[in-house]
């Protein structure tokens, strides 16, 4: 099968590589309909991570289940079903509270699971997938979603996830006043998931005219294009000299941090999904002084995407709609420098 | 009037002060019936706070009403109140969303208020209480407590409010297991405050017979003397391998508040009253990989009296059993004395 390797940063390649197969009883193998390039992918592309050796990459896909093994019963060849950006196993304590991410049994995408199989990237032609029955979410009565329904599935295995994850970790609930700081997937897809969720005032902070338009569809009443200081006065000024009651961090450098927690209210909350990068911290007594409520941290996809799956299947949201580009699997490469370079807010693959 | 001082470090001394009376329309004078040292004076008698002049001491007080402003309608004299330990407007932004201690007008017992007048402190026979109606709760139907129920009562004004601050904001509920951290009045507190919301498992960490024994009273299922790497490794024993639901901080040094983040399950959530001192700090990237959600700081004792005290009047809870010891004012001293020493957990002072 065709699947795409990092050899190192810049260094996107689509290779001949074996065909996935049952390994363990509880496997199944998807044909991958849809996978897609993620901001935490550049991360390796950009140098930031290293890449010790080729690797397989990406951590995003939907499909069809084209073998299951043995011990599979919840699932059937045929199925069309969405991947959670880890595995999990559904079982151990973590699981079952619903932190699917601290999962005892965890496997990544492009990865070896804890029985030492290879588990294949995203970005491919197919993937095995371990802990299936766990991991998978079958989509009832869709066995051959259309393109625009195929995208907002897609969002589901991480973008959707992580921008509700922020947003339920903001405490965002009917009536409140939000802020979202990062106009990327995950920022627009938080703007989303905060008017799904009954926010009286979403304000996205974006200096980018196509991404503001897309959080004003999602369902953002304010954009604010200032930063640091200026950016905090704003979103006093436009909330009636208070500040918010919620706030989504999608970002996760130090300025993005600063400028989510000084646009917080005293007593507000603080979700934040933007992994913390460049000596990002939150100082302790000021939490103490403001009583903010902080937290965030990976998406338990897994958990969400029934609730989030109900929602895109009567319509009633569209996250499909930040994918702003569509590219064979050949193009991955491009699809990269795309998104590396901020031509596109995310790209869909097609295997 | 008599009323306590403090000149510097180890230096308490009850002195004649003049005796208040009303400044503003909307103050009340109330004659102190029971005040207390709390942990957080002994700051300033160890030194760890400056004392840059002779000042003013103690912010816990309940007593009677003994005259009013002209412009005060909803409490008359005679009536027993509650003094939170600090004064708040009820009218600001932060006091609508029950953040009174982010009050935009707000005093301290023993400072001056934003009109440039005198506010005693607590620890004396009287004390004038600006924008009274907004800060006093009144205690109906008990005109003259008796000795128990006046200790309870005064226990409202901090210890125990902030104890149920930790408890709420480590999101304390039904079936819930608990980790709280600090055997002092406010540690005891949380174990209380945990009980009252229902936790199913309250574990103690305590190496005092004398407040273990408390915690016990107050609702602990068990107590753990180990610390550090030993104590997280009981609490996780205790608990049939996993970590706790909530953790309640009620202390502030940097291990403690790494003895609480370490007890805490992924996806669990730490309540932290205890001031942070000392460096103590939370890395973000320990929040982000372990989903622990992070709230606390100090205590809107104002919003949260009104359900306490039904709890207290009623006879749910008795908090007042953290006093161990009843001095006369005239000895301030020794009660800062006993406190230091932790001969005492919690000194009530008889004016």
């Amino acid at each position: 099968m065709r699947a795409t390797m990092i050899y190192g940063p810049g260094d996107i390649r689509v290779e001949d590589r074996v065909y996935p197969g049952i390994q363990l009883p509880t496997d199944v193998v998807v044909k991958v309909t849809a996978a897609c390039v993620c901001g935490s992918d550049l991360w390796f592309y950009r140098g930031i991570k290293n890449v010790s050796e080729p690797s397989a990459i990406g951590h995003e896909f939907v499909g069809v289940v084209e073998s299951i093994g043995e011990a599979v019963t919840e699932l059937a060849v045929g199925d069309f079903v969405i991947a959670p950006f880890v595995d999990s196993c559904g079982a151990c304590p973590p699981c079952r509270n619903g932190v699917t991410v601290a999962c005892e049994h965890i496997a990544g995408w492009g990865d070896t699971d804890e029985h030492g199989y290879f588990v294949d990237g995203a970005q491919g032609q197919a993937v095995r997938v371990p802990q299936a029955e766990a991991t998978l979410v079958k989509v009832p009565g869709h066995p051959e979603p259309d393109a625009a329904l195929t995208a907002s599935l897609l969002t589901l295995s991480d973008v959707m996830a992580t921008g509700h994850h922020a947003a339920v970790s903001a405490n965002v609930g009917p009536g409140r006043t939000v802020v979202v700081v990062g106009d990327g997937a995950v920022g627009l897809c938080g703007v989303l998931a905060a008017k799904r969720l009954g926010a009286a005032r979403i304000i996205a902070m974006s200096r980018h005219e196509d991404r503001a338009a897309l959080a004003r569809e999602f369902g953002a009443t304010d954009i604010v294009a200032e930063r640091g200081d200026a950016g905090v006065a704003k979103v006093r000024e436009l909330l009636g000299g208070v500040l918010a009651d919620s706030v989504l961090e999608c970002v996760g450098t130090k300025e993005s941090i600063e400028q989510a927690l000084h646009s917080t209210r005293p007593g507000g909350s603080l979700g934040f999904v933007g992994v913390p990068t460049g000596g990002a911290e939150i100082p302790l007594r000021y939490l103490f002084d403001s009583n903010i409520h902080v937290a965030g941290g990976m998406a338990s996809a897994r958990t969400y995407i029934p609730e989030l799956l109900a929602d895109v299947l009567d319509g009633t949201i569209n996250p499909g709609r930040v994918f702003d580009s569509v590219m064979p699997l050949e193009d991955a490469a491009e699809a990269y420098r795309a998104m590396d370079e901020r031509r596109a807010i995310k790209v869909l693959l097609r295997p």
